[in-house]
């Protein structure tokens, strides 16, 4: 995610510019850049950093802020660490022309060989800057408009994008796409003026008047002429449809959810797609990890992995043994990194380390990979944050492309933490012929059905609102699961217990009658996660102990379960999927379960008492 | 622990034993005998079993029950499973003594070498076997009376005992005496009748006058008589002192405390002592593990130590990881039994599998030790009942000393099961010199105070009841811990779930920052280890995070601590030692805690609600 933001019209630009990046920067924050067309020439301005580190930039020099057109970007990494090269707007060689792009070219790789070898030299790492050359070849070769030009170029992309493109040598137009990314244009009073952005937030105090583009429209801006908008790849017009924006400015930073927390847990097919995307060619059997492939040696000699997280990334961490254990049979021990660091932990050069972090800022694990790397272990890092200091300390890696995750308690970070997992397994199975062509051609077909399941898991969310009416006055709760899914209840548990503050405990089913079970009365609401293939017989067992002693019993079950129905207070159905995918599925209910419960109690969810989004300090 | 009872004067004999040893059941139960004295000859009756299954065979033949002289014995075996052959009573080669016998004799290999050269020929695998015969010898080549044969044999003897002894040559006496073990001797009106027993239930509606023989007293019982007592090491006479007894049945079952789990409790001193007695030479710097020492070879090659456990059993095996990491630096992964067995785990025969379990039934973790065993791991076992199914079931172990446990909360189970980790993680250091011959000796002599160090922190009883009276209402509480104290958290957590049902939950202190910490506010109660070389800082650091949220803080800290005093709301001092030895001293406030909160609240301490005492079934 990165937000970008544009204007043409009457007006000084700069500050519409400015303070809407501002108001984009929940969509990342790693680096951002403007550039401002004084009627002459383009002035770019672009740095490492936030919004404000920019401001310092541009502030030093009036020119910089000058014209009445300027387009902006604040980036949230994914190809390329973020620094000043790096950052957006990027120009074509040429140039003359201007791009910001929010979203990933994954094609960019050939991409930029055909056009190195035409002659074309690149300043950054980043797939933008493959993209607007290729929109610049295409109009050199087509001679073509800047209009065609763009749709001619997208047709030979293949990923994610939301862009936005200037030419200074037809400066009066605006050129923007999308395809998985959003962008919104603000229409000025008689078409005088346009905004352009990622979401309505920076123009909401200049007009009402809101196009959103759809997934594969380009629209073509020009001052005092109504915007045109046509399809990419048939090039049919559209009718612009022009909404009446009613929605508050911190609305429409949250998409129009109440919460960030709600709007990341909706994010999350889209999140996991991100992070397969480009990794995992289900049709042909193919799972693509740079920082695997590079050092596949080092995994398949490995006497042991250990992964070190810390909070969520530790459930992730579980889940990931599970995981490895099963398919890829390399014995897998997890720590939390706190406890790894300080205990003169047992590591060899024959091992290897997987580190978790959403943020890779946090203080335990970067420490614990700085020991692990003394000790001579490799050490692969799986962070949501590109370039940060874990992502940079580690020797390999690979992103969770989940984008900024602003609420405090973690969400989509972890579904794709598990998603990269899974992937790093399949990858390994592979590698090691742990698991047969096929099974791993299955995993990889079911996996492709996860994000379409967890989208029709979200539409369940009043029934699981419900639910959570139903238990959101209990003082304490339990979460039990086993095997993929005992690391889901410890997760549960622990969003629970973040935002709510009701006292929640995850525990391996089985293990409740060595002493939990104590606690069960009939105020004590328990969730179970009964999925069918997941050892089911024990855990109905487990259920029917509960009952009979009048704890409450809210299952995870899957769908079409008849047994569990009979006997639990509450049934959540999840779709069928191979028993090692479950956890980003039954992950889903529990986490809108605590989030509903958290509002009903009227708890500051994106905020939880107490706590911070990444813990820097030990 | 065994219970004995005995009786001589003018009653039927049979029914007051026979009741006796059901009312010392508490003490033992794995099999069970008599011996009755008819005027002319000994009938001997003995099983494997519980008492009611001695009476299965005594009813089957009256002349079993007839005479009014009887001694019985329950056991708790200790040396040698628990089968017929085994069982007391146990006769002399000659066939004219016979004993009963509670406690072990450690020297008993070379006493029973010197005698099998002189022709002694053993029925049983028995400690006390041995013993009875060296009597028998004694009495033969000093030419001495039953009473002055015994004393001598016993100067000869190390180790510790309860004893009865009847020489049916000599009809009219019974000589016991007292090392380490309790014996209780009731006298009767006039002295005509006596009883014996390991405490004063088996006799308490006969007689109110009770005389306890102090350690390393020897009591010479005839009918007519009074009792004479005297110091076994100097001959001296004792004047004996009858007391009246005050106590109720039950109380005396309970050795005066209120409930087992308090007595348990107060038997760990002395059971730590029984589990490394014998085994660890400290002057000598030696320790011996019979099950250890003929399987070295498979520890030191071990790739990895795999520790399946449930419950309690699981928090003691998590501590075995951090001493046998720390000290023997062989990789640990500790599982819960029922997670292991299920997810077809990886190992192979280079792996060593430790299964903990203080029932030696439990279920989950047999069925794991018969699948490590089919995967050709070799498997070690730590339980506390002698000849249970998983002490069969393993290839090698070694048994906790702890005695029968009756309270359903394990308590002296773990310090014990901590004491046998402890013992293994050195002798392994030693046999990999992964720990200098200095250090070894330093922690074998440090080990040795940690008894009387427990006795120590027992005598602060009072202030830790005064600190449960203040949390008694809580309705939830944290523990937290970090390296060896982390599973002590966890532990302490679940006392206070298991008997006040108190949702408590442990967690690695510095976890709380990553979710636990939003459950902080004034109602919360967090109990903190802070010892002084246990990351105090770091500790002190999150107990600082804590008081910020205004939660309350009992912190069990090392005596002389200044700092933390200064913050808690409470504080407990525990004496100094090795932080590795620290879970067996910070363990012991945390129990006493969770007691005394349950009686407060009107907990059934013993028994409480949902709970069985070993989990049988999966």
């Amino acid at each position: 995610m990165c937000g970008i933001t544009g204007y043409i019209g009457d007006r000084d630009a700069y500050p519409i510019v400015i303070n809407g990046l501002k108001r984009l920067e929940y969509r990342g924050y790693d680096s951002a850049g403007i550039m401002m067309y004084d009627g002459e020439s383009m002035n770019l301005s672009k740095t490492k950093g936030k919004v404000s580190d920019l401001e310092v930039i541009t502030n030093n020099q009036e020119s910089r802020k000058k014209g009445k057109i300027g387009i902006g970007h604040t980036r949230w990494a994914t190809h390329g660490v973020p620094n000043d090269v790096n950052s957006h707007p990027h120009f074509s060689e040429s140039g003359d022309l201007v791009i910001v792009h929010n979203g990933i070219i994954e094609n960019y790789d050939t991409i930029k060989k055909e056009l190195i070898s035409r002659g074309y030299k690149f300043q950054s790492d980043t797939d933008t800057e493959v993209l607007i050359n290729l929109i610049e070849e295409v109009k050199k070769t087509e001679e073509c408009k800047l209009g065609k030009a763009v749709q001619l170029a997208l047709t030979n992309v293949i990923g994610a994008y939301a862009i936005a493109v200037f030419d200074k040598t037809k400066p009066n137009e605006l050129v923007v796409a999308r395809l998985g990314s959003p962008i919104a244009i603000g229409v000025g009073k008689d078409n005088e003026e346009f905004f352009v952005a990622s979401d309505a937030s920076p123009f909401i105090e200049f007009t009402k008047d809101a196009l959103y583009l759809e997934d594969g429209e380009l629209a073509i801006i020009k001052k005092g002429r109504k915007v045109k908008v046509r399809k990419i790849d048939n090039d049919k017009p559209v009718d612009p449809d022009i909404q009446e924006l009613k929605l508050s400015l911190d609305q429409i930073e949250k998409g129009g959810y109440d919460h960030f927390m709600l709007k990341e847990i909706y994010e999350q097919p889209k999140a996991i797609i991100d992070t397969y995307r480009g990794r995992m060619l289900a049709n042909e059997g193919i799972i693509r990890m740079a920082g695997v492939d590079d050092n596949i040696s080092k995994f398949l000699n490995a006497d042991r992995i250990i992964i070190i997280a810390c909070g969520t990334s530790w459930h992730a961490g579980l889940v990931g043994e599970y995981l490895i254990e099963d398919m890829a049979r390399i014995p897998v021990e997890v720590e939390y990194a706190s406890e790894f660091r300080y205990r003169n932990p047992i590591i060899t050069p024959k091992d290897v380390v997987i580190a978790i972090s959403q943020s890779g800022e946090t203080a335990d694990t970067l420490a614990a990979i700085k020991l692990a790397k003394s000790k001579g272990a490799f050490v692969f890092g799986v962070c949501n944050v590109v370039g940060s200091s874990i992502a940079r300390e580690t020797h390999a890696g690979a992103y969770t492309h989940a984008g900024p995750e602003i609420g405090v308690a973690s969400t989509k970070a972890f579904t794709t933490q598990i998603t990269v997992l899974t992937l790093l397994s399949l990858k390994l199975a592979q590698a090691k012929g742990t698991l047969s062509k096929t099974a791993v051609n299955t995993y990889l077909q079911t996996m492709q059905q996860v994000p379409n399941q967890v989208e029709q898991l979200l539409k369940i969310d009043p029934i699981v609102k419900e639910i959570a009416y139903h238990y959101k006055d209990a003082t304490n709760c339990l979460y039990l699961g086993r095997g993929f899914n005992f690391p889901v209840a410890l997760e549960g548990a622990l969003k629970l217990k973040e935002i709510s503050y009701i006292h929640a405990e995850g525990y391996p089913a089985a293990e409740m009658k060595h002493g939990p079970i104590a606690l069960i009365d009939e105020n004590m609401p328990v969730f179970v996660i009964a999925t069918r293939k997941g050892h089911y017989e024990k855990v109905v067992s487990n259920i029917q102990e509960i009952k009979s002693r009048s704890g409450k019993i809210i299952a995870i079950v899957t769908e079409g379960d008849e047994t569990v129905k009979e006997i639990a207070d509450h049934v959540i159905e999840i779709p069928e999927t191979e028993e090692a995918l479950t956890p980003l599925l039954t992950t889903i209910p529990l986490q809108l379960l605590s989030y509903h419960i958290a509002v009903m109690l009227g708890k500051n969810v994106d905020q939880p008492r107490n706590l911070a989004k990444s813990v820097t300090v030990e």
